[in-house]
């Protein structure tokens, strides 16, 4: 089957004082090692300039040693940043950018840059993607918290429920149906978030959501754990919830309500997540899952009969080509293709655990799980790197894969506006008599 | 059956550069003709102080001639404002306080100051409401109807669409959640609007969603009438929505998921609404409705048999006593009940006309609508002010009527605390080994 | 306050090859103890015919202590049925008739039987109330459960899940819609039921639901208890669900989505449950609340803050005073109404027993609860019949009280139809030409 | 791109009295010069008798020249019904019964029979349908429409309307959800219908909904043309529905909730239609589409910027593939497929006229329909038979595609039943002490 296809990773990444552990290599190297020839990375702007910031991820890249593409993340806004988003686009290959409504003081952004970025990323043919909490009612939350004595990791979930995720959902779907223009909501983790792309896209509108494999196969219960590495390590945002959103998630997975799978691979090792000892607010926010993500969702998904083998080749690789627009070149295997390849035996079995995984962390948040179904051959551009348990790559050797605008989610959109326009009678021709 | 009141109305109110043209005696004086003994007005603070709004909405409504309450708007944030809201409630009779998440650049409030609003209305018990529409959309709309040409005041329906009066009422009631206390939703005028409101309530949340006649006898047509005049008479936001909302509301409101009728009474005349002759963002917002509603209500709801006469009685005065905490002093007629009484005659008619009306106002947005039922006898603390269609009321005989806080929605609020802190585990006892 | 007014009890009725064993007489003094001063009993037709019901009742209800009304079950369809139908309301005081969707084989009817049924409700302006449950379906899911080999009370619960109880809600909604007449859904025990009536109350439909004390304080842990004679007196249909119905049930209660509070009691005592022992099937359904409604509605709704007092007061008499048209005789405190009061102490508490409750029955599905509030005194027709804890009553002094057809439910009823059929064009006329 | 597959015709079926103009040859022709290469009908039984049936329509199929599956229809049940459902599966290449719950009195089925035949499907590894209005209703309707004098087509539609349609599709899929096994819902025509399969799919549960062209690009106002033969030829059941279910039914189909398009292509000519030129009871029901399917979608849905190119070939060909388990033997280009392709030039554009198509009946319900996009040629199993607006077909040609059991959608049903009979808990070990 096709190699799968991560949207949502952060390697190499500068955040909440620290930087994740997994570089370009280490974490392509999981990356291979479970069956993903290909993943999308978030450049972060450099003192809001785009432009250096997709400088310094493509020198963080340069030790790549698989298929790797880009999304931009919008942190502020004034007419250079809108004018880099252009050179993004029609230069850079960027055809994605993400805008978070949470991290209140550093990333977050009002709706005002929201609806600013949403009409900009229409004009571009670029897709519109959210971190979706409300980072206002989850700075309070966080207050809270720490007025009530509860400062370690399970104060994180406590502090920003599911309902500030509805919100937040809600908010970025009704803004990007106001403006007319596809969204993408990263990391879809509650019921609540969950039913309001049920809501939208029953209405015919053009909404995406990414649930992500902690999302599906994991709750909240770590975060209680007495260990502080043990809680410390599920610390992720939005949190991962009580358990009985998993399942619907996955039941939303399973009938195409949510459209692909990402693993929000963030990772930090104990040490970097003891920052956090005294204060949940200081744990960096991250999780590990390139390496596993294609075995956990198989596991979970198809051997428990939720979807089919074909499903499984969407969620995990074609949708995600599809809507990044750079299917058939990836995300199947087909004349034309890029010899993206990997050998699934759904008859062996695998099984976690942090000292045999391929990130650098020194903590797996899937430790110990076991199932069925096993990568045995990863092939990339045709070349075996992965066979045997044995991983066969050199830092350089990956590929940056550029992205073009106007991805199919763009089609009738324009259609949509024109009839809408002409909808509207010409001006009312008005006269006025005073009384 | 008990005098109707009024929750929410305008009366010499400074707004958009002008004044509403129905001060505290001409305002009330159309209430009685139309059955309402009591209304609760929106005090606004003046540069900010609660004191000062209040001092000066305390000297305007000295010519009263009928029962009033206040509300107040919050418009900005400081620790004066905060602690001039417990002056209010703990000396001025005022139990709720208004946020408007429109009007960007002048009544507007952030997410920031609406959950610090939420809290402190909370600690006061005190009843928070919203104006519920998002304003930097709105804002966006507005721009983009002139831009297309569309200068009229049918741009303003098109600039400001249900969508974005949905998204405010989903976040202001998830924020509510979020902090525990009850909310007030005023002018619900949208399908959109009212489902949020339906669930929320389903699961039990305290929330009030008011609708107001125009909202539920209305559509937006008139708006592209191409008298000037007549359009602009029914600007008002949120505003009118296209038919089918109106139907809805009706429905809402039959079974409860709305909870009681207000008229937003917010009036301007023709020449004060020419100020948007060129610019439909320069009209002056409102519409009267303070005189129509007893009568509109009963024609609309209960000649239809939609609703009873005991649910007439609670949705026009009974419900708001109860809101407001002012029951069973008003809202019924009980021993111990002030005498605000009405004598209505089912099988009697009425007919609005502008030129009969007793607001100031030259227009009025029901003229010629007729129906059965007639309000016959008003009587005031015991006093007949209307009969025979014939006024006697002097300016200065209006009581203010102060409003205890912690309304029965406040029951329970402290118990569900208390529940959920217990909840939290003792904040689980750590250890950390270094891996 | 007023006294309570159980809408749904069943005394002195055959069922399933028994009796209740609470009569007129024992099911009454029980009610009065808990202050509830009237009650509407089912009457069961014998052999088809009503009147013959009826009769049977009215003598079985001779030694009633308190006032009682009847609703009357509709079991089959012909025109001898539809004939007594009239007779029961126009001369016997009768305004509602109950159809069963379950209990296949004996009161079951069809689709076709029911809207016949509500049909000639609609025609006599009697409200038509269901037992919403797929028959067919619980019939093969008891059959499977037997098969599997659980024949204990658990098998009860899992033979007929709340997907069953959903289905058959949402089936008499439509169809009653489809009809154009008022709904009244008896003993609402699952969320799934419980969406259904709120999504068509939503959309303005006239549909009561009616939650019973059993499914909104108790959940169905106990049918799982290894003593035989503790989980069959939990046996009642629709069973009591899993925890978190109970919860939704009263949300859904405490915002009006639902309306009233019955108890379905229906008593049998261990022996006659004890027919059960080798096979749930022939377990007497049924559980106590009589006695138990007032104290455990105001515990878990006014105590706990979900409710307020006058919410307390419509919930479990004035609104089912009003649904019955006997308001205001019934259900108020009102020059004119029956002296049927209460004294209700919130500050003294209560405790439930077996031992000690006033029912025949030796068991007590609520033995054990304790609680805040308690009624102090009932007065029948102004005479105090409850009092230090003492009866003062005798057999035949109960009244029986007539209800009147065409309550509130039915207004606007005949002008929804007269709109409908104006708004059919007038036949189209047609021409044919062949081809 | 791969022919397209319609999931639901009816060629020279025997119905209310007549026989489909359009037999094995004709309704294939129509098919083959609209770009469809393959088809499955219903099997009716022959006096109850699944195998007569079989062999009467293998007869009837004798003079096919395109590829063609079975469906059969269960209208009645018996042990030998049962048991020719295993022989039509193992034997026969069947894989899916269907269920009519309307048609009152020849057709319909009861919920026992359902509930039955559900069983027996999912044991049998075979896809249930259903059509979804509930017959009793509809038979109350029609009588209703005719006692008030309208016996015109325009009867067919207020006899039957979206109501009864949602709630026998509600029903389906609960008792689906009961018996736990898949179900297909054939021509979806209401926002009713469709919001029933949008909530069971968010919750997991396998329910396919099947839009049929009708329902996708027409709305009811032809029913009322004073022409008879124009407004007969609209009427099908479930009927054609008022403007606004067309586009709703587009909105969810481009967003996955609904998944497939069909045709419910059953056509009757002029004289045949008017045997109910009194009474539109005796119309036959039905409407052509066969030819037009694959232009309309993809003028409406593709051209529209609904959906891509890609879901095109999903709706209209590959997920019927896969639904009814030849994948990929049909519904993809392939090693391995059969070669029944397409070639769909997007620039050219096309046009429907009763005279110029090449079903047999003489009246088109999309009679003068342009739109952009044409199937320039089609190839059958390699063979061109279409191409240059010439059909080259010789009856005889067609081949019987054998569709086996247990499709995708059969995985994990098996798991989800052994997880819910291990969660029962061994039966519970009972005591019994008389109290």
């Amino acid at each position: 089957m096709p190699g799968g296809i991560d949207p949502h990773t952060h390697l190499a990444m500068e955040f909440m004082g620290t930087e994740t552990i997994d570089d370009f290599f280490s974490g392509q190297a999981a990356a291979l090692a479970g069956g993903t020839t290909m993943h999308i990375d978030f450049v972060i702007p450099v003192n809001g300039s785009l432009v250096a910031g997709f400088e310094a991820y493509k020198k963080k890249a340069k030790k790549s040693c698989m298929n790797y593409g880009f999304h931009m993340a919008i942190t502020k806004w004034d007419e250079s940043v809108s004018r880099e988003m252009e050179i993004m686009v029609k230069e850079k290959g960027i055809n994605s950018f993400k805008f978070f409504m949470a991290y209140k003081g550093s990333l977050m952004i009002s709706d005002e840059l929201l609806l600013q970025g949403l009409e900009r990323c229409k004009s571009l043919g670029a897709l519109a993607m959210v971190h979706a909490e409300n980072g206002d009612a989850v700075f309070e939350g966080q207050k809270r918290m720490i007025d009530l004595g509860i400062t370690g990791p399970e104060g994180h979930a406590l502090s920003r429920p599911p309902v500030l995720e509805g919100e937040a959902t809600a908010r970025a779907i009704r803004l990007a149906k106001f403006v007319n223009t596809p969204l993408y909501v990263v990391h879809v983790m509650s019921i609540d978030a969950m039913e309001e792309i049920a809501r939208a896209r029953k209405s015919g509108q053009k909404v995406i959501g990414e649930p992500v494999v902690s999302g599906l196969v994991l709750n909240d219960s770590g975060l209680w754990d007495p260990d502080f590495v043990t809680a410390a390590k599920y610390v992720m945002s939005p949190p991962i919830r009580e358990s009985g959103h998993d399942k619907a998630l996955q039941a939303a997975l399973s009938t195409g309500v949510l459209q692909l799978v990402g693993t929000d691979h963030c990772t930090f090792n104990s040490t970097q997540k003891a920052f956090g000892i005294d204060d949940f607010r200081k744990i960096p926010n991250g999780v590990n899952g390139i390496e596993e993500r294609m075995h956990l969702v198989w596991d979970t998904m198809v051997e428990s009969g939720q979807i089919s083998v074909t499903d499984f080749v969407r969620i995990t690789s074609t949708e995600c080509a599809r809507i990044f627009n750079i299917y058939p070149r990836k995300g199947a295997i087909l004349v034309g293709s890029d010899a993206d390849i990997i050998i699934f035996n759904p008859n062996s079995s695998f099984e976690i655990s942090a000292s045999m995984h391929h990130s650098r962390t020194d903590t797996n948040v899937y430790d110990g799980r076991k199932g069925k179904g096993k990568v045995e051959v990863t092939i990339v551009g045709g070349r075996v790197v992965w066979q045997d348990n044995e991983l066969k790559v050199v830092p350089g050797s990956g590929k940056y894969i550029e992205m073009p605008p106007f991805s199919y989610l763009f089609n009738g959109i324009d259609k949509a506006d024109a009839k809408y326009l002409s909808s509207l009678q010409a001006p009312v021709k008005r006269y006025f008599t005073a009384s």
